[in-house]
C-alpha cells in the first residue's frame, strides 16, 4: 500500500527543488515508462491503475486508484501510469565530437524538442547553462518522447566550461554568416541562445564562429526562427556534411 | 462604450464556429496587434486598457477595463490589448513556386511554427486540409508571431487539390529517400502529414517523390522528429539549393 506521504513526495516532484532533494523524477504514460524501463535509468517505483505487463519486482510496483494517480500526475487527464526514476549522476562530456550547448533556454517544450533532435542527429552530449530549464521537469520529460534516455544532459557553468574546453566554439546569431557557406568542423561546441535574448554577452565573447540561417522572405519584418527549429536546421547541416 | 453583447461576441471568437459565422478573429498583445495593423488585414476593433499610440479611427478604438479584457482574452494573464480583425478571403494558390501542404496537422503550436517557417523561407502559399487546425485559432495566431500576415493560408479538400494541380507532389515519410541525395524541383507541392499518423492513405497514393530525413543515432529506438522540426529541415534543404 502506498502511504499518503509517498503520494505527497511523488506529487512534489513537479518542483525542481524537490527533485534535487530526493534525486528522483516522474515519467508519465505507458509508452514513455516502457522506454525508461529499457534504458540505463534506475527505477524507483511504478504506480498504475492495473498490474499490466510491467516486468518489475513486486516491491517496486503499486496498484493505485484514479484519485491517487490524479494527485501524483501533472496532467489534467492522467495516463494510467506514473513511474518514478532516479536522476542519474551526470556523465563526463566527451569533446572529440559535436556537442550542443544551450544558454538559458527557458521553455520546456523547446528543451524537449531539442533533446529529440540530439537523439535523431546522434548528438550524445547536451550541455546546459544552469539557467536552462531542468530536463527532469515533467513537461520536458513528456516532450522528449523517450529521447532523454539516449542523450547525456549536463548542467554546468557554461562560461567556465567554454573557457576550459579547447575546441572550436560556434554560435547561432541573427546576423551570423550563412551556415550553407561555412566550413563546419567535425568536433566543436554549437551554442544556441535564449528564446528572447539570444546568446548572453559573457558567452558571446567566447565564440569564434558566428553562424546564421539565411532567410528567403521578401518582407523585411520577418523576424526570427524558433530556437528549436533553428537547432534542427543547424544540426541537419552539420550532419549532412558529416 | 462596449456593450455586453459585443464582449460576448469577441469572447466567442475562441471557437471556430463563431469565427466562421462572424468572419472575425482575435489577435492579442501589442507586438502582434502592431504587426496586423501594418498588414493587409482589415481592422474590426481594438480593445485596450489605455489609448496608447494606436493610429486608428476613434470609432474602432475602445478603452476597456481589466475585467472586460479578461473576458475577451484566451490568456490567463491578458496582455493589455485585444484586437479583432476580419478573416480575409482566401487567395488563389500560385503553383509556379514551392507550395507547402499540410495533411491534418492538429496541434496549434505546430501550425504556428510552420507558418513562421513559411515566412522565413519565403513560402507564400500554405495549403491545409480541412482537417488541419484553423489558422485563426487564438493559439495559432499567438504562435505565429505576426508571420500569419505574410503567408497566404488556404483550407481546401487536399485530395481534390492535388489531383487537379499538375506539378510534382513530394511527401515526407519515415522511410523516404534521403533529402540530402534527392534532386529537388523548384516548383512543386511538399506535403507534411499528421503528428501521429503521418500522411493519410488517400493522399499517399498521389505522391510521386517520397522524401526522408536520415537519422544519425546509433540507437534503433530513436523514433521520429516533430513535424515542425522536420518541416524546418526540409524547407532549408529546398531553399539552400534554390
Amino acid at each position: 500500500m502506498l502511504t499518503k506521504n509517498q503520494i505527497k513526495i511523488i506529487a512534489s516532484l513537479g518542483q525542481k527543488k524537490q527533485r534535487l532533494k530526493h534525486r528522483l523524477f516522474r515519467v508519465e504514460g505507458k509508452k514513455a515508462v516502457d522506454e525508461f524501463l529499457k534504458s540505463h535509468f534506475k527505477l524507483h517505483g511504478i504506480y498504475a491503475l492495473t498490474r499490466g505487463d510491467y516486468n518489475v519486482p513486486s516491491e517496486k510496483f503499486y496498484t493505485v486508484t484514479e484519485p491517487e494517480l490524479k494527485k501524483m500526475s501533472a496532467l489534467t487527464t492522467p495516463q494510467q501510469v506514473v513511474a518514478v526514476f532516479e536522476i542519474p549522476n551526470e556523465e563526463k562530456v566527451a569533446t572529440d565530437t559535436l556537442i550542443l550547448a544551450l544558454d538559458a533556454i527557458r521553455d520546456p517544450g523547446n528543451l524537449g524538442t531539442i533533446i529529440r533532435l540530439c537523439d535523431w542527429f546522434g548528438i550524445e552530449h547536451l550541455v546546459c547553462s544552469e539557467t536552462t530549464v531542468d530536463c527532469y521537469n515533467p513537461k520536458v520529460v513528456q516532450a522528449t518522447m523517450g529521447s532523454l534516455t539516449r542523450v547525456n544532459v549536463r548542467y554546468l557553468n557554461l562560461e567556465t566550461f567554454l573557457k576550459t574546453t579547447k575546441v572550436q566554439k560556434l554560435g547561432a546569431f541573427m546576423d551570423g554568416h550563412s551556415i550553407y557557406e561555412k566550413v563546419l568542423p567535425k568536433q566543436g561546441i554549437l551554442i544556441m541562445g535564449n528564446e528572447a535574448n539570444g546568446i548572453s554577452p559573457e558567452i558571446e565573447v567566447l565564440i569564434e564562429n558566428r553562424l546564421g540561417i539565411p532567410h528567403f522572405s521578401k518582407h523585411q519584418e520577418t523576424e526570427s526562427l524558433n530556437v528549436a527549429t533553428a537547432t534542427a536546421i543547424l544540426l541537419s547541416e552539420f550532419k549532412r556534411r558529416g
